[in-house]
């Protein structure tokens, strides 16, 4: 993997930069789709080329109880699998085995659960992540780590740090494809600073290609959430990338980008979608409601996709009303595009130097309260 | 509308056709995939073109309750409102007033019914469903018929029989749209030859630009379903198209065909794709099984939809296994490829004069026992 910084913001931390791997580049800030069991849900790999998608996320706890790593294995890997032959990061199935994972017991060597979908029991740490990732073979690959739930006590997160700390350790010597994977290390600390410190200078140490923040968007006001980033960004190195993960608000892409983050991934967009919600220049619409069933407009009359340039406000509500899957698959077409596309202007006001003049438009024609 | 006998088969009753509505021409023997409403499920318009679609169907009564006929003529017609721009034929409402509405209470004037959605009490008669078919603006329009379940005694068909050819006549009274839109008769009679014929007759007197043959595929033996077509298709114009409603598995395309049948309508393909059934040249395959888990070959390997291109077995599999839609959008891309692929087979056999070859052929690969 290739990342240069092409250009740097003048006034704000941002960056312009390129990332390459072995299934091509593309331009960072990026925001990555999630595709949780092998497919954004509702989109072929080919409408997600369409709205200029280049790299997305897959989860490796999904992937390990369904299908199971070792059919991806046979398949000849993720991208083989579900016939997408742009980039793949996929997360450690650390924060779903704490998330979704039932009667979960952790320990020093990894941390044992019952399945959400069957009851079985499973067990994965960080040695089984590795393998796991190496079997489903993505581009980028995340360190096992805990994602401490908010509020936590200190001497919990204390705790926990330093375990995350020994589990990337542990997942840089069970790397086995160096030559074709990259393994990304992640900061915890929860709200605590001294802990963020001393996760980064912990995490830093152990040496990644890329670093990521983990443990934010969790339940802490978004003050507490920008905070944390002014103060963890600085500590990581200038020249890696850097994957705020899980984060893909509009206001949390411009806020991240604006302190340094060169990559973002959230289910919000598709998540919103499923319920009839899109993105709009002007802010969030529900085009569910009955007040667009004769709107024989765009979802966003600025935009074109695909569910844009062909269909109306009143058809689109008409199918999401009677439980049409076309419904669902144009609203996550639109939402997935206006993040592709604002990260794209995003990309060019870095160039062009004006970041935050675009932030404070977008802002006010969205109906987002400044934050600073 | 125009409708032209290009070839007749020499050994079958079968007719290679062109019908052209307002919006194209298209090849006959023709299947229609169904768009209850207003959506072909899971598909976009421009997939549906891809598979080789150029006329679909669509519910009336669907459309009158949601989103509501007004709505879609203000949309200026169902064309615009779902961005179809091939042809569309579509039902009376008829069938599914008895089969869906609760509570229904038929007289000379109509049915009175309770919404399958909401339990709201509606009329339909002929004069409504003309004036909805209108609204939506349809190339082809059905009369409005009463389907009759199977069994029926003699009595009641005969009375149904004579009452939906009065509502015949009413519904060409009530027909404004003459340039735009035709009007087809349907043809009674359950499994009654005497009342088969008195149906034919009596419609056909009416004088319409195409006949269909409703009431069967409704739970009779397909020997009679066979039977009646070979008694009624004789009855009908030679040079006027024929429908036979609701009627979609390949081997009743093919037995309809060689009795002459131009035009067929179902959901069968979309529903079995819907759970993880698809067809293949040899026969059926549930690719839903666990058989498939590991099986990394195309759906059928002799087909060249964008699913067999682009996916596994084991993948698709797994899609449809954990719930994703893209599971379904593929089956369902390609069962529909599938008939529209068998149905173009089928019109150049009728070119060839190699139909029986064909369906002998097909049904030895398929698994279909011989109905003659």
């Amino acid at each position: 993997m290739n990342f240069n910084i092409l250009k740097k913001s003048a006034n704000t931390s941002a960056r312009l930069g390129e990332l390459e791997t072995l299934h091509g580049s593309f331009a960072t800030p990026v925001f990555m789709p999630v595709g949780t069991q092998a497919t954004v849900k509702t989109m072929t790999p080919d409408e997600l080329k369409e709205i200029g998608a280049k790299i997305i996320l897959s989860n490796t706890y999904h992937l390990y109880l369904r299908p199971g790593h070792e059919i991806i294995r046979e398949a000849g890997g993720l991208h083989k699998f579900m016939n997408w032959d742009g980039s793949i990061l996929t997360d450690s199935g650390g924060f779903q085995v704490f998330s979704l994972g039932e009667l979960r017991e952790i320990n020093e060597e990894g941390v044992t659960f019952r399945s959400h979908i069957d009851g079985s029991i499973h067990f994965i740490g960080p040695e089984t992540s590795v393998e796991i990732q190496n079997a489903l073979g993505s581009d980028i690959m995340m360190a096992f780590d805990e994602c401490i739930p908010y509020p936590a006590t200190f001497e919990y997160v204390l705790s926990s740090v330093e375990r995350t700390t020994r589990w990337a350790e542990r997942c840089q010597k069970a790397h086995n494809n160096i030559d074709t994977q990259t393994l990304f290390g992640i900061v915890q600390g929860g709200v605590y600073k001294e802990l963020r410190r001393k996760s980064a200078i912990d995490i830093v140490s152990l040496g990644f290609e890329g670093y990521a923040i983990g443990g934010l968007s969790v339940g802490e006001p978004k003050k507490e959430m920008y905070d944390m980033l002014d103060f963890t960004v600085p500590l990581l190195p200038d020249d890696k990338p850097r994957y705020l993960m899980g984060v893909g608000t509009p206001e949390d892409l411009f806020e991240g980008v604006i302190r340094g983050i060169d990559m973002f991934d959230c289910v919000l967009p598709t998540r919103i979608a499923r319920h009839g919600t899109v993105f709009t220049k002007k802010g969030k619409l529900v085009v569910r409601n009955a007040a667009y069933a004769r709107d024989f407009t765009p979802l966003d009359p600025s935009c074109d996709c695909y569910a844009c340039k062909n269909f109306t406000r009143a058809y689109i509500r008409h199918l999401i009303n009677v439980g049409e899957i076309l419904g669902i698959r144009l609203t996550t077409i639109h939402n997935l595009h206006f993040l592709v596309t604002l990260m794209q202007e995003i990309q060019k006001a870095i160039e062009g130097d004006y970041l935050l003049e675009l932030k404070d438009e977008f802002y006010a024609n969205f109906g987002i309260l400044q934050y600073m």
